[in-house]
């Protein structure tokens, strides 16, 4: 953020004069995120010296924020009593998050520190799948016995309820650690101390959880649909065993949109943002998807030699080419993109598919007819006066218009029919179908009419 | 959600025996996002019957979520005092949102049934311009004076917290009503009950906050950065008017997400899902670039004119144009889309514009140089052995992939600096540059090796 630059600056000028009591001053007044983008814009051996001065809890916090690159390099740098107040202040799922980035060395000493309950937690977490709900949830959630008052419970948030993650959402568990329902804590505030929770709580909301094996994209559907502060997880009994909180939900949300423009893209999805991502990684991300569709233009290409001397003998027939290409790309890519975005919000499912259809046929009328119109008029101008040459280009203009916005929108449909992931039926896919069908139409259109 | 599948057939099959008493019961146990769902799927005159068995506050709960079409649908089928239990139930953000979309004769009647001070605060934030926070924010948050214990913001808390959109974050505001920090009830509840809020208030959050006037994507971007559970909104003068909460962050991110990927394949943006929206609105959202496009495709088809003898002359030259365009044309695309999203998300800033373009040179250095490689065994394996030609067609291949990356990426910064929107700089605009200058450098390597 923008507005925090002048304080870094000055911040930056006390490290550099060495006034670290007036330093430990001002970054007790920032808030951690903050405090973690100030510590990456400093360098070894300073930032170490910075990260010293911070109170344990504000180290803990501003250490979850930081990039994981840094991250080790300050475990590298600190004593293991250190290291293990520095576990001790984070949450779960961060500890976690930071460890998946680390290598073995780093991840074996933090281990060793931690206590024996935070071990077999940590251990537990590491083993679900990458973007499982059960490697991005935090266990350090508020849970409260259905049988409990309200007083009860609300005794329990205060003495326990200091580590947890969020004590705004509680979750109701049975006898047999069911999740039963839940219970916001401002209902808490608003009812009588002796009523039961079993009484007050929300048990359809129990229903609106995910399985730990549930891959993280179910979580942000399930919060974005029901307008949650946290996702409950549950293990294959039914047992309530973490929470995904709203600002994990944001970053995955923010993550799979990422996603999706990279596979649109035809790229591998990159881990890393695009700075810190190395040039061998993006070339292995980028080059398959371009080999193969290079590899698929062989077919293009033989269609234009089937037809290369006939090209010859009209002046202006392979002006055209690029035009008419580029024009049926741009259509695809329209309705492919319209498509894509509205399957991913659950806007569009795959029974909508003939009204996805009949709507695209329609705009493509419209569409089509108007550049074919457009087309005429541009060719007139620039002197063209051969009529049929033009005819030509302006009908196959139409049809490449009206076959790209149809594929455009059927193929990311089908993919998900198939279970393909529809991002991969954008733009680049579509033109390399498209271009081959296009040509096919513009050389029986000029064979019909031109060479009749 | 599927889950919910099974209930709407239960539920529609009571409506359509008329049992509406087992009906209501089952609503009752429902939330106000599956209510609002299944009253979307029954049609007139049922639909205002289950919405007149919904107690008051889950009709109007469930009314903010419905869709716009079926709210003004159900406004005018209710009476006027059925009209006044509805606005009277509902945040003044979503009665905001609800008028917005309605016609002026609904937007009447609903002024003519809200109490004045409601009907004051509609007027003022119907005033806003579309898309500002202002717009977007709802007046119902929990404020608190700066100099109150924390006891006497428990009790404020209890007495006029139940209507508050949320009480998790309370803003502190000093007499002036300037907001002068947050505090969250977690701090309350484990602070002792003689503090003041002065002295446990995060004062460094306040000022974290949007003016009014702000676009809805900065209240966006300072949420996800800073975690924020809800977004403080003030006047000019530094008063507190609003917030913006979560729930509705979540779905600006979304809007946001979807706007670039329109703008990213050229069409204007849809207010509306792609099924609501009508076929000669998104005619006319797409038609204006696509007919951009096919213009400036005149001076591609003006190069290929400019050395159609030279085509027909060689075998095989034309035939390879549909594969550098393309190639070019997606290599553009990778670095674009990369470049786009990282501007977005604020990865990528103006200043890191040499360190973008040195990473995109080198990646398009080894992406160039393998695919020039693939192609010259792939015109040998197909059995071309014009090798001069099959070279010019190599090195043409490799000057497009640099020439794409390069522009790929410099253009969406470039577009930045201008305060232009990022995002219309991606493939399809890209595509257009990079296939002259592909067909330009083509032709000029073809006429220096093959035509000496």
């Amino acid at each position: 953020m923008e507005r925090m630059e002048t304080s870094y600056e000055h911040l930056r000028t006390l490290v550099e004069e060495g006034k670290l009591l007036p330093l430990r001053e001002e970054l007790l007044e920032m808030n951690e995120i903050d405090v973690a983008e100030f510590l990456e814009q400093i360098e070894m051996p300073q930032r170490i010296v910075v990260f010293r001065l911070l109170p344990k809890e504000l180290a803990a916090d501003a250490f979850a924020y930081l990039d994981s690159e840094i991250q080790r390099e300050i475990v590298q740098a600190i004593s293991n009593r250190e290291l293990f107040s520095l576990v001790d202040g984070m949450y779960v799922d961060d500890t976690v998050d930071f460890l998946e980035e680390v290598p073995a060395n780093v991840v074996r000493r933090v281990m060793a520190v931690a206590d024996p309950e935070t071990r077999e937690t940590i251990n537990r977490f590491l083993q679900y799948p990458e973007n499982s709900a059960g490697s991005i949830m935090t266990s350090e959630m508020m849970e409260l016995h259905d049988r409990c008052t309200v007083a009860q419970a609300m005794s329990q948030i205060r003495t326990s309820g200091e580590d947890r993650e969020t004590i705004y959402i509680c979750y109701c568990i049975s006898d047999s650690r069911r999740l039963v329902g839940t219970v916001e804590l401002r209902d808490l505030i608003f009812h009588e101390p002796d009523e039961l929770l079993r009484d007050i709580m929300d048990a359809d909301r129990a229903l609106i959880c995910v399985n730990t094996h549930d891959d993280q994209e179910k979580v942000a559907d399930i919060a974005r649909h029901y307008d949650l502060l946290s996702v409950p997880v549950t293990d294959n009994e039914g047992r309530l065993v973490g929470i995904v909180t709203i600002d994990d939900i944001v970053d995955i949300i923010e993550d799979e949109n990422t996603e999706d423009l990279e596979r649109m893209a035809l790229m591998q999805p990159s881990d890393d943002t695009y700075l810190k991502t190395g040039v061998l990684t993006m070339f292995k991300n980028r080059i398959v998807w371009l080999a193969i569709l290079m590899i698929s233009a062989t077919f293009t290409g033989m269609i234009i030699e089937g037809f290369e001397s006939a090209l010859a003998a009209v002046a202006g027939l392979t002006a055209a080419i690029p035009m008419l290409m580029d024009t049926g790309g741009n259509s695809g890519n329209q309705a492919s993109t319209l498509v894509i975005r509205g399957l991913a919000l659950g806007e569009i499912r795959i029974r909508d598919y003939f009204r996805v259809v009949w709507k695209e046929l329609r705009v493509s009328l419209l569409c089509g007819s108007a550049l074919a119109l457009l087309n005429f008029l541009r060719m007139l101008v620039l002197g063209n006066r051969n009529i049929p040459m033009i005819l030509v280009v302006c009908g196959a203009m139409f049809c490449a218009v009206i076959f790209a916005k149809l594929v455009g929108s059927s193929l990311p449909i089908l993919a998900k029919v198939v279970h393909l992931d529809p991002a991969l039926m954008a733009g680049p896919m579509i033109t390399t179908i498209v271009d081959a069908v296009t040509l096919l139409i513009y050389f029986f259109l000029a064979r019909s009419f031109l060479f009749g």
